[in-house]
């Protein structure tokens, strides 16, 4: 690998994280790891805030304000200008709530695109909202490669994750966006394995919606809420459809029919989780500082190390993500067919991965808590496990409720 | 009042709860106190499982079965049996969810029927709903008293919320139940302002769904997730809707298609909000070894006494809650025209109500940290405020953004 990306500057901060003993975390794609000050803060908004203030503390405390004030701190790592971000609910139901809202944008238009390297709860949620608009409407999924070239006259919307969560393929964010919109349909992003991970431009881009997730390279915690962004001239004009009481123009005039609020707010629907949210926004502190564009030179030459020491010293595993590391989110996926046991034995050796069906191996690449010596120890098991094939134990072959 | 009455047995337990000094808290039907043990719990999640287990939390800390367990736990205390109550999202997101499985239930029934005394977000999420699936949809709402009589062989579903947000006036569940579905409705219950509050019987009622809230009376803390019921014969049989990949019968093969997993867990969407759900997990505890039938009798005491002294020594106020205990939940209210104001002096002064537009003082009763020595020690506040006419001072007239 050329010598300039072996160099790129350290961002590391592992001070900053909980990391345990003994453990190399390549699995922050998934579920980042627990930073430091997470626990007292939360364990403070507890104490201090529900404990001594309260129902006061949704004015006192700020927890009303703080879906919003989430949304601009993480508009800022996604290229997205204040007040164009809301925190809540899942991912799940932003995507439904996006999606819903860009069909009523084309009311004319029947078909949502989307790719089979779509995250299958993207696909699940469109189905359901599409059986409720009516058998007309179709999801039209092709594969990922075929998608900005099937964007035809008759689409309403496009919704794409932009990195595949399987081999870390990566969408060209702008050229779909443009394609789509040359069409005339509307260009939803799911950022779920894009925030924190490198920069996006989403205002650059010019699409009209985007979600994603704060519990993979956010740290947010386990469940961590999601995020929507709307694009700032749809913003008073986009249907939340999902309209809760939050995202009413007056929540406590308690008024029986919806008028909804300007701008993002709309976007909120029911009472969000403090606990949670507070957990979410001490995460973001590890962010301060931190030039994004310096995080992806980390995570690119973390990555083609370890991509070339695999290769030269596992020769059981086949490469599943694309080479070229600008078509490449910030995750690695090898093939192995005896990749979940496989996988089991470097978790059982402290190397932490994930297994996707039917035979990926996943490796996340998160400088701010990784660096090179991490990837090269990881690396060491990995050709260990595979030369000495520790992954036959019988052990490691009984399938787990989440893999 | 009745002898019976003023001597139902204590169920305060105010040890395990913490109560701020100098504050007497009757709002617990808007945010339940902090539990004791809920922050210490919630660290050790925080530090022990997301810390050191990371990703392997989901089976080893046992954070993909809790929704389901957290149900089970939340059944007991509301008479629905175990593998029939899923907990997750916020209420708004459960009401859709049971409302558009009702509509479901009966295709060829166009309106949704509901009343003026339910809660706004219930009915601005049915309107979004209905839009969705057409101009033939129709939002009937109607008066809580004319509900029962109001159910005609057009109404798909009966949406209400047992217990009046404003007033306290409690419905018939098992009267208007049948009444729903001797005209071929499906019925839908909001347990908001119930589940905690008193025994409710839902299997017994024979309704098809129930929703409902844990920040409240179950005191799960601020934004604590929902959770619905769906009676056991449905379980199989309705349709989630909001189809998220958790509530797929194989969440882990990411298949591109959508197949319900059998019962309850279809009702899952998104990925749960661990810290939270841990936080509400513990609050549940201080519910072992208490009967509802006794919080019950102790709050209809702690409700009668307040009543008594306050008609006798406030007479600014005029009851605005159905005076038989009967018809009412665990909360009483009082209408004044100063009410937002009064309410603003009385919780400077530690006596903490809160207030609904555009008159209503609410008064919430909690046994668990609440005894007649509090009650009285309130309604001494309460009468100095009027009486003095404090609620004159002008501070108290500007309206925070959460009310």
């Amino acid at each position: 690998m050329p010598d300039t990306i072996r160099t790129a500057p350290s961002v590391t901060r592992k001070d900053l994280f909980h990391l345990p003993d003994g453990v190399i975390y390549l699995d922050g794609n998934s579920l980042g790891p627990l930073p430091k000050s997470v626990t007292a803060r939360t364990q403070a908004m507890m104490t201090d805030e529900w404990g001594e203030m309260l129902i006061r503390g949704w004015n006192g405390a700020g927890w009303f304000a703080q879906p919003g004030r989430l949304g601009d701190r993480i508009g800022r790592l996604i290229g997205a200008p204040e007040g164009t971000v809301m925190v809540g609910d899942t991912l799940s139901i932003k995507v439904y709530q996006a999606l819903a809202a860009a069909l009523a944008l084309r009311p004319d238009r029947r078909v949502v695109l989307s790719d089979s390297g779509n995250f299958p709860t993207d696909l699940y949620m469109a189905r359901g909202l599409l059986e409720l608009l009516g058998d007309d409407y179709e999801l039209r999924v092709v594969a990922p490669e075929e998608a900005a070239g099937a964007i035809g006259p008759d689409v309403a919307a496009v919704m794409l994750t932009e990195v595949d969560y399987r081999t870390g393929r990566r969408h060209d964010m702008a050229g779909i966006t443009r394609a789509a919109q040359e069409a005339g349909a509307v260009m939803i992003w799911d950022l779920a394995h894009s925030a924190g991970a490198f920069p996006v431009d989403l205002e650059g881009s010019g699409c009209e919606f985007a979600v994603g997730c704060t519990y993979k390279y956010l740290n947010g915690g386990p469940g961590a809420p999601a995020f929507i962004y709307v694009r700032p001239d749809l913003a008073d004009v986009a249907a939340p459809t999902l309209q809760g009481w939050l995202g009413h123009d007056a929540p406590f005039a308690f008024d029986l029919d919806y008028r909804p609020a300007g701008g993002i707010a709309r976007m909120r629907v029911g009472t969000p989780p403090v606990i949670q949210m507070t957990a979410l926004e001490e995460a973001l502190g590890v962010w301060d500082g931190v030039a994004m564009t310096e995080v992806r030179a980390a995570a690119v030459a973390l990555m083609e190390q370890f991509i070339a020491d695999v290769e030269a010293r596992c020769p059981q595993l086949t490469l599943a993500s694309p080479r070229d590391p600008e078509a490449r989110g910030s995750q690695v996926s090898f093939r192995f067919d005896e990749g979940y046991a496989a996988m089991q034995a470097l978790i059982e050796r402290g190397v932490i991965g994930d297994f996707r069906a039917p035979d990926i191996m996943r490796f996340g690449f998160t400088p701010l808590y990784l660096d090179a010596d991490d990837v090269t120890a990881a690396v060491d098991v990995l050709e260990t496990v595979l030369r000495d094939e520790l992954w036959q134990d019988p052990k490691y072959k009984a399938r787990a409720a989440v893999t």
